[in-house]
């Protein structure tokens, strides 16, 4: 279904070309101030830099249809809706006979009997991102702790390599604060190949209370990774020390407890190695919480590629028309940050 | 929550040294031929191998208390119980004082305010992974597909690399059969050195139909995920190309529908390639779902950690008492299998 | 929470005098034909009658914002959305001090820390059962039964005892066949004593398949009541013979199975009696569901009552200003019959 | 499915006959008192009094297989189970070929194929409200309200109308302390006839906080409801003034802040009167929480009934063996409040 969250609970909604796309969100904590102004950074973050994006260009400017009054949240269901605009919908018809590589388009008509809205990738679209981030505008009013994700590597080359690379004298470290700007050299080698690349966020959460979370199926991990999967074009996640973990001994991976406070009347101990990314038995242990989140490369790319088309039972060469979003996972930090805060809001509304 | 599922859910209960572990499955198929004899072999595939295994052994005989008749599921909820026994108690209060790095002593403890059960980890306990094991064996025969895990990857050698190191005149082919034997080295020296190693486990379902799953949260990925992390010391998973395709172009990670199926009256196309592991947005594609998991070094080892005592207020120096398991991971592949055919019944029954 | 239904799942949201209100629809079976013009109907009858109604009059024409392409529902999340016109908001300053007695003014108030919406109930309103009639009218086409509820008592009067009272020379048998006419003598009554009178609601679905539901927790009578309950004013549920089944002897209550059918090559056999209303054991059995709701008397009245002044401190005495609904009852067979085909729909979805 | 509750979670399994019956809790309150002796007097207000009951006698002793320890709940899953003795399997054949009226043996035999255990009704028993009342007794611990049910009417006849009746000189009004003596009259003249008959609980929840539950579909009564029904053999449940509510004006039924409370800073108010049974726009008022809930009479009669034979094709004349219970009613006040004690227990969790 389209929904998460049992106390928080998250309902999105819409097509990429359809009237409009939104979100329902349940369960919202009353008395939270909230304005459109509080969606402008998070919705700029997950829009398009310079160089690397997608062409499409939206108002997205969000509608508070319910649950705010007075500039204040009401705690009734909030609902937030974007008019979609400027939707070149001919575009899209040719998939219907030729599935895009990579897309929906295949699996969408095998599940909706081939009345699903092809437009645009219709309710499969990675448009439907912009409710989510709205819904984590909301989510993070709600909980206290720092949620900040980043992209450490794109196209295979990490955020150091890619700083390093650039320390030339025609590159300033001033046009390097956006991620389409470090990873530059990647980004337009990919342009120039009609091609794409994908990338690697991290998500950490500092401020978290110890005891959140539950053993075995509603762990921490459980839950957060059920919401990261959500995102469109995730192929990985990992906790803390994740797939090295498993090349590692156990005597370098355990957290043993050796960050001693003293709080005057009492002392206590925290790790300081964080090798279970902050959780352990499912429950959160009071260190910040880390996690790695995979982005394949987008799946629309100007190069022809073969492929079937399942009208003339044929392959066929499939060009994309348009132009390319050519690295998704540039937008989705603040994606990844959305879906944190609204399991977390989830389970702060549970306790 | 213990719960698992919405059409098909398991609840699981007990601690490792209380008196039972068990599991309650409601809304298995009814008619389902179930009987003692038919979870044998995956329990015992749970079990300790002859060497880096737990020194615990438990009868672990299912006793079937209700939802089976005359040999048949019955459509009731069907309860299976494993009575404890063998179990060594005293081993464990130290650990209220002095919580094992890795482990859930300390969460448990912040999470019931300290009325855990403390004894073997009470219901954190890798014990309780058993009953999973159970619930997966009565899943397997309510889903038509072939669900198969393996170890590929032990203390960061590969099967690959592992079979090929033990090319010995001494070693023989035929005592490789078991994953304990095959990575006999990497297992013998952490022994040695009273210390642990991880695993790298591979999930592969074949015969699965298209069109399982949905957009968004309740993606395969998303549930498939949601029930992997609630295995004890997995920190990773991943589908497909997985982390790698955050380093691979569009074009190499796409999967063209190039493998053309002429059926007589009709022609139809999967891909060869298949890099999305059997998903695209969330619905299953017809190729095999295919992913990897990430467990950790198991937590309880005999080498001395430097870690905080809660009592005294003061660091001191852990030793574990008793024999460890030295790797967990050889014991997970049937769990993994277990959790992915309940995700799977849950999915097929929701048709 | 305001969501029903794990297949099929309902969502409504809005406030009475705020943007709008509408619902989203999760799980709907792709395909269906729907139209604004599909709505018509059922909202008409929602809506005020020429007598015992409520005096606001909105236009309440349906946005399909999402979910439908090209006339056929896509299998996509729903949303259908409905803007408030013609609203007075100055009306309700005056209930945050003195909450009226029978309305949620009190408990919105004590649930949402006073940032709950006070105009015209806000979120509390009756208006939200706009968007459940407009959830039941895609639920029925979902549903192959025939649902059909009516009221058979208002203010006491069953329905024979209102017809036999009005055979009189000056009320013709024609200008029955609306409720408000039918009951016409007991709402001018109260409407002249600035009064308002509740009324009981029968529903009936004929054509249901044998099978739906399950024992205990998800019986046909738990989700039912459970939704039925979901709409403001309902005092009471009854299945069958109902509250009248206490009195009853086994003999008489239980329903033998004695309505023998021959269909040529097999002879099958359902009861005669309905006593259970259609359902045994939590199942339906294969006759009509019959059940009852009793809908409370109007809350708004016109007459002066005497109440506390959570500002002064003090009692008054309440004139509630505008003109009042005399007997919302008279709406609520269309809005039992949604909340029925909810209900139903996500049974049907969830085999 | 046979689980209910969100942070609070109970699955009961079993059947009558089979080895064992019980039920798992998920979510209970860390630190509770628990002891087997708790459980004694809820269970034994289940039980046969001398006459108008069941001739099963079990001992019903619980075991409690884990989520306890040091005899204080832990936190985890708390399994209570009840062993199956005294069971006379060969009585129920016969019900496969003449399914019983008002009982669930077709509707049963078409949910699950003709797979279901047919002994003693099987999972659809009236036993499985032991595992209910067992968990009702844990749930009581967890909420802080006085919960009470108890009968008001059985076999048509009101508490009053009975006490008044017996007020003869060889009726002690000591005798009288058990509802078995209240309506002995009834009872016996039901037993000569070989009949039932049924009655109608009220319950009462003194105590509870304003401000539980929500508005629509996670109403307080929707929740009640659903529990509710859950127990087998109702057929209503009304709410405060209840069906009585639709006979009344609005300014009867309403509730009037009248009964001011001085708090000595500050003047607050509540009703006096209940129509509203507690609950205003689905959330408690403070005011206490009134139900009641009606029974239909036994199903299991032994008056001969004309019924049909689905193995031979013919109508028969079924007797049901052994003795019968004449009036399930009478244990249903402890079943009552048990459902009861679980929903909010569920709700105040939820806070």
């Amino acid at each position: 279904m389209n929904t998460f969250g049992r106390k928080f609970r998250v309902s999105i909604f819409g097509e990429s070309h359809g009237e409009a796309i939104g979100v329902v969100l349940d369960g919202v904590q009353p008395g939270l101030p909230l304005d459109i102004e509080d969606f402008t950074a998070d919705i700029l973050r997950r829009k398009s830099g310079p160089k690397g994006t997608t062409p499409r260009i939206e108002a997205d400017i969000p509608e508070l249809l319910s649950g705010v009054y007075n500039g204040l949240t009401t705690g009734a269901p909030l609902t937030i809706l974007f008019h979609n605009r400027n939707t070149r919908s001919g575009d899209y018809s040719l998939f219907n006979a030729v599935p895009r590589p990579g897309h929906a388009d295949f699996t969408a008509s095998i599940k909706w009997l081939d009345f699903n809205d092809p437009r645009g990738g219709g309710h499969f679209s990675g448009r439907l991102t912009l409710p989510l981030v709205a819904a984590g505008v909301v989510a993070k009013k709600m909980v206290a702790a720092q949620i900040r994700a980043e992209l450490i590597e794109v196209g295979g080359v990490t955020k150091a390599e890619a700083l390093r690379e650039e320390a030339l004298p025609d590159g300033g470290i001033e046009e390097k604060d956006q991620p389409a700007n470090i990873w530059r050299a990647v980004l337009d080698q990919a342009m120039a190949d009609l091609d794409s690349v994908g990338g690697i966020v991290e998500c950490r959460a500092d401020g978290l209370p110890a005891g959140l979370g539950e053993p075995f199926f509603d762990s921490v991990e459980s839950l957060l990774a059920h919401a990261v999967f959500a995102i469109p074009g995730v192929r990985g996640i990992e906790f803390g020390d994740g797939f090295q973990a498993a090349r590692m001994r156990g005597s370098e991976h355990n957290d043993p407890f050796d960050r001693v406070v003293d709080s005057g009347f009492q002392k206590n101990a925290l790790p300081s190695k964080n090798g279970a990314g902050g959780v352990n038995g499912g429950i959160t242990n009071g260190n910040p919480l880390v996690f790695r989140v995979a982005f394949k490369p987008t799946s629309s790319i100007g190069r022809p590629q073969e492929t079937f088309n399942f009208a003339t039972g044929k392959m066929t060469t499939l060009r994309i028309p348009g132009r390319h979003d050519t690295c998704f996972a540039l937008r989705t930090p603040v994606i990844v940050e959305a879906v944190t805060a609204i399991v977390l809001a989830d389970l702060m509304r549970l306790i």
